[in-house]
């Protein structure tokens, strides 16, 4: 029955129909039953879509630019999907309570489609379900899909393997803005984008990620085992020093160059291969992702089961000292492993 | 013969051989399996610590109150344990290109411990090490654990869940930081910090945090089905409105009172019977980051197994666009399963 309603909202997402297709993307994002029968209808119609992934810290002015590359695109006559994971967005629905919308530009109907992810409250489902609300939009025909999310944690890594482009943005005058991404986001970026060039200390910050830039070239770092890190080293090597785009999202100065520089990394990734190795790195990781949410399904059904059973009785035991967390684990494992079984 | 190891390290670190503990937190760190053995050694000596996290932006002076806080506690005579998760931190070694260490202090010998953890390229395992370092640091024999974590993502629900008290950091003229801060820590929040109070937009950012805190009072939200967001609702309807303390970081003012306020919360906690529901809670959360990154290794190991036999072959059938990920998943799933019976 299931089944036969995502078969008819498959077929009238392939009419272009916009409300079926964000019923697709609601039903892909709550149920992982649901994205895998979705998945299974869509996946052979995806892959043409070029996905750009923006990233950046609160208050770098993410959305002004995500904007502008949105007026940018619609003048070009090209349909955009926008996918924001960043819970302190405008285009997410920003904060809890009762924000604001700064967005200001009104697209013309049928040209974009904007979505927001609900982050929270959510066991390692979020970079699934924005893997699968992607590709839905991929298969319902945009040509191009920006990812916003906010630029720390795991977020940064995640982005790096959904997207083809990634751009990093900063502003100057933030305080320790290059400090914080110095420890990670850094190294995900195929473009850095210097928002707000007008303000005092741009072109020093410029210069302070040149100088970065040409650490990295030089110096060999210790990465541990990420495969995802292991695969931006391999990118730096492949030929692409990421250029530095100014740019003033308010008023849209630097914009044009800052797509410019976007078409020109399009170009390298297709030219050295990098395309294909992107995307199996990408699929790569999809498999990790949808393994991790069924995991953390069995997770809680495991707990939810012993709810009024094991667990209190467990959890006493360990409040008691008379077992360790470890060994507490164990029944429970078994319990997933008997899961992931059937 | 590892065994052996760690039963010499345990009894060195028992007779407050610091070495000993810096060398079991790096097994525990590194190899779960260690961690077990640790862990089933030490776990009925823990309990003793009072846990308090220090969340925040990056830029809002974390790190310079942590360091206020050591100096207050170690004035008291107490011995303190830093677990430093994040990333930006000086404490942590910050930055990789060299940052220079801000920590001014130098601390009485062995009376304070700062370990910072190596929160990159890791699967999962983040959550899982920052807990057993807690416990190895509580077992060694410290009063206080201060975890600093910056206050972005999945960070701020972890924290909450390993702390006693949490304190949240904010600080004027950051931009948006409280619209950042609104879509998901705020909640997480037993105490907020307001620092640079000396600075133009102190009393403002006081006065909207007690707007949202009043609203949150009465506004009914959404919060899906998170464990961790239902827990801290419960807790609110316990009885405890975060109260909001003003501090400069850098001279000290209002740390003493920031310090009292934690008192306060503990006691609260006492009195109430939340901190026996807070280390249940706990607990659960720690048997889930044991299972998952048990899990995450067993990916690790499916696909490494794979590497140069069935998933190159599997990604370029779904490059072609001939399997879904879903489908592409079902085998390694099963892979996974048993070996988590193993």
């Amino acid at each position: 029955m299931q089944n036969m309603d995502i078969d008819e909202l498959v077929a009238l997402m392939k009419k272009r129909d916009r409300r079926a297709t964000s019923r697709l993307i609601s039903l892909a994002e709550s149920d992982m039953a649901a994205a895998r029968a979705i998945s299974t209808r869509i996946f052979k119609d995806t892959g043409k879509a070029y996905i750009i992934g923006v990233t950046g810290a609160p208050g770098s002015g993410k959305s002004t630019l995500v904007n502008q590359l949105i007026t940018l695109l619609v003048n070009k006559g090209k349909r955009v999907g926008v996918v924001c994971v960043d819970p302190t967005s405008p285009f997410s629905g920003g904060a809890l309570l009762g924000d604001r919308i700064r967005m200001k530009e009104d697209y013309p109907p049928g040209q974009v489609f904007i979505r927001s992810m609900a982050s929270r409250g959510k066991l390692g489902g979020v970079a699934r379900a924005t893997k699968d609300t992607i590709s839905i939009l991929d298969a319902f025909g945009v040509d191009i899909i920006i990812v916003e999310t906010v630029g720390v944690g795991q977020n940064e890594i995640d982005i790096f393997t959904l997207a083809y482009t990634t751009l990093v943005l900063l502003a100057p005058g933030m305080g320790d803005e290059v400090q914080a991404f110095k420890a990670g986001i850094m190294e995900t970026s195929d473009i850095y984008v210097v928002n707000k060039m007008d303000h005092d200390g741009a072109d020093r910050l410029v210069g302070e990620i040149e100088s970065m830039l040409d650490l990295a070239d030089t110096v060999e770092m210790d990465h541990g085992e990420d495969h995802v890190v292991v695969e931006v080293r391999k990118q730096v090597k492949a030929g692409w020093r990421p250029p530095i785009c100014k740019t003033n999202a308010l008023t849209g100065d630097g914009v044009d160059a800052l797509w410019a520089a976007i078409e020109k990394h399009r170009s390298h990734l297709t030219k050295s291969g990098e395309f294909a190795r992107k995307n199996r790195n990408k699929f790569r990781q999809e498999i990790i992702d949808i393994l991790r949410e069924k995991f953390a399904l069995h997770v809680e059904e495991a707990l939810d089961l012993t709810r009024n059973g094991d667990l209190p009785a467990l959890l006493d035991e360990i409040a008691a000292r008379k077992k360790d967390p470890y060994t507490a684990s164990d029944g429970i494992g078994k319990k997933i492993a008997d899961a992931f079984k059937s």
